[in-house]
């Protein structure tokens, strides 16, 4: 995502919301009902094949993150969290049929891999805003639970993030529609991101804040990277870059909050992005961390999304 | 892909060459030598961890590919096509420690996932050219082979990309270097492009062509599609659209061959992008082909891919 000087006045404007609402909320595509059978590919589910109001009309929550792994582990901790019945063991893949995303469902918790970077976890948005519209879903609560690269905090914070902002700092994400470019609002839901901390607070187990999350489209040169196979610049260049985001009050980095904030923000799904960082830019580039600390790392995103819901259920945490 | 009005005057400028090559030729960063241990986070693979040189060191081709369990059934394929040793029960995944991309080896072929979009691509990239870098590899060829929604021929025929184009049918990727953007190079090496269409012509089973590739960073909105949970465009102007990226000379449509040809240009890799089209995207937008007949469509690209590697090792076919 870089700047293309398309010959099109509306390729700087925001984005008028000039988009149908369907029966149910979340789908904005007068296009959709009138199809026959809808067919989510990546997710191998489809509306004749499947019976998806059965499948997933009573889920209330979806968390999302990049690792099929990761979602797993979630939906298993969530399960026994949550006091359901079951092992784990019953705790299968619903997109068994396709290795682009992994889905389990654990109660009224759904929790769904989306890959790495803004095309990955928009395909797997378009399909899970889908699938809800054709379940009959309400008010469905989504979470982000991520990993990212932290500025000036400690490795191990998890950043609870407010708005979502381009390499540029700017609180926007571009949409090609067409030949056309849309600007849309990359806002988060501040109630839920307030809740979320208090949730922490009571945990009081790790270090958790608020703040602005870039959104990049590269991991390496595209977040001033040294260690790419391709670097262009200096550390200090890098520094001053970084600098410049802290200032900007950006606390970490990731590859998908962007476009989830602005999917979700048009569709009306309460979302938020809850990530743990795995290391501080400002000290280095590079993982160094052992497997174990990582692992427990992630654990506390997962812990304290799991506080938040059992208090949505109303269960004592 | 999307317009940003950046201030910065080099934003649309041609990128220069200004990287400095290492010792081996593909990765361009001087500070990577300056290292003492290169952790190939993606991977699970590292410099202290592993013997990379051992591992990887007499690799010649890498093929690559979004679905983990394709890029597994393309490394089994070719290693009964070479006639290797192993009745592929030995083909085990060597990035199995993480669950972001998958890697198989089979001789001189290594075949690896790069799940969805141009972000999850470009880690694998410049995780992949610092593999060869340590590897010490020379002379190595690169296809990706993948899948793509085709505009005007028949579903099942075999693109090879001559050049990517972004959304707006230029050839050119934006990468974003810090606070800056660059316009690099998307064209792909054509004579290799032109050996792969006479592997083809030889095999004479299936219709290939060559044509530009449209590469884009969404699936729906951003390819034109109908279907998505967002819509607010008619077919009319979705099918005005389409036709202009025809004249444009656009054949088909994916997500990764814009960078992949950016990276491998600039770093000096020969490569290719060979897709099959799944459907005429003038015809519809869901893919609704058998499982079995889409299966037979992605064997085709993995034939000719096969049948020119055996040209490359002096084999029959």
């Amino acid at each position: 995502m870089a700047p293309i000087l398309v010959d099109n006045s509306n390729s700087n404007l925001p984005e008028r919301d000039n988009y149908v609402n369907n029966a149910f909320g979340y789908v904005k595509n007068p296009h959709l009902d009138l199809l026959s059978e809808d067919i989510l590919y990546h997710f191998d589910l489809g509306t004749r094949t499947h019976d998806l109001p059965s499948m997933f009309g009573d889920v209330k929550f979806v968390c999302v993150g990049g690792s099929p792994n990761r979602m797993k582990d979630f939906a298993i901790f969530i399960q026994q969290e949550l006091g359901l019945d079951g092992d784990g063991s019953d705790i299968t893949d619903i997109c068994a049929g396709t290795d682009r995303y992994s889905m389990y469902k654990a109660g009224p918790v759904l929790s769904i891999s989306h890959g790495m970077g803004i095309p990955s976890i928009s395909i797997m948005l378009h399909e899970l805003i889908k699938l809800l519209h054709h379940a009959k879903c309400k008010d469905v609560t989504i979470i982000r639970i991520g990993t990212s690269g932290g500025i000036g905090i400690e490795p191990g914070t998890v950043v609870i993030t407010d708005i979502a902002v381009d390499a540029f700092f700017r609180a926007q994400y571009e949409q090609v529609i067409l030949d056309k470019v849309v600007i849309r609002n990359t806002q988060l839901d501040q109630k839920l991101a307030e809740s979320l901390l208090r949730c922490s607070k009571e945990i009081n187990d790790f270090p958790t804040i608020i703040g602005h999350t870039m959104c990049t489209y590269d991991f390496y040169e595209g977040q001033g990277r040294l260690d790419g196979a391709l670097c262009s610049f200096s550390k200090e260049e890098k520094c001053e870059y970084l600098q410049k985001a802290y200032i900007a009050g950006v606390r970490n980095i990731e590859m998908e909050s962007s476009v989830f904030a602005a999917m979700c923000h048009l569709c009306g799904l309460k979302a938020a992005v809850v990530c743990v960082t795995l290391l501080d830019r400002l000290q280095g580039d590079q993982i160094t961390h052992s497997h174990g600390v990582l692992t427990e790392f992630q654990r506390r995103a997962q812990k304290l999304i799991s506080s938040f819901i059992k208090k949505q259920l109303h269960m004592c945490t």
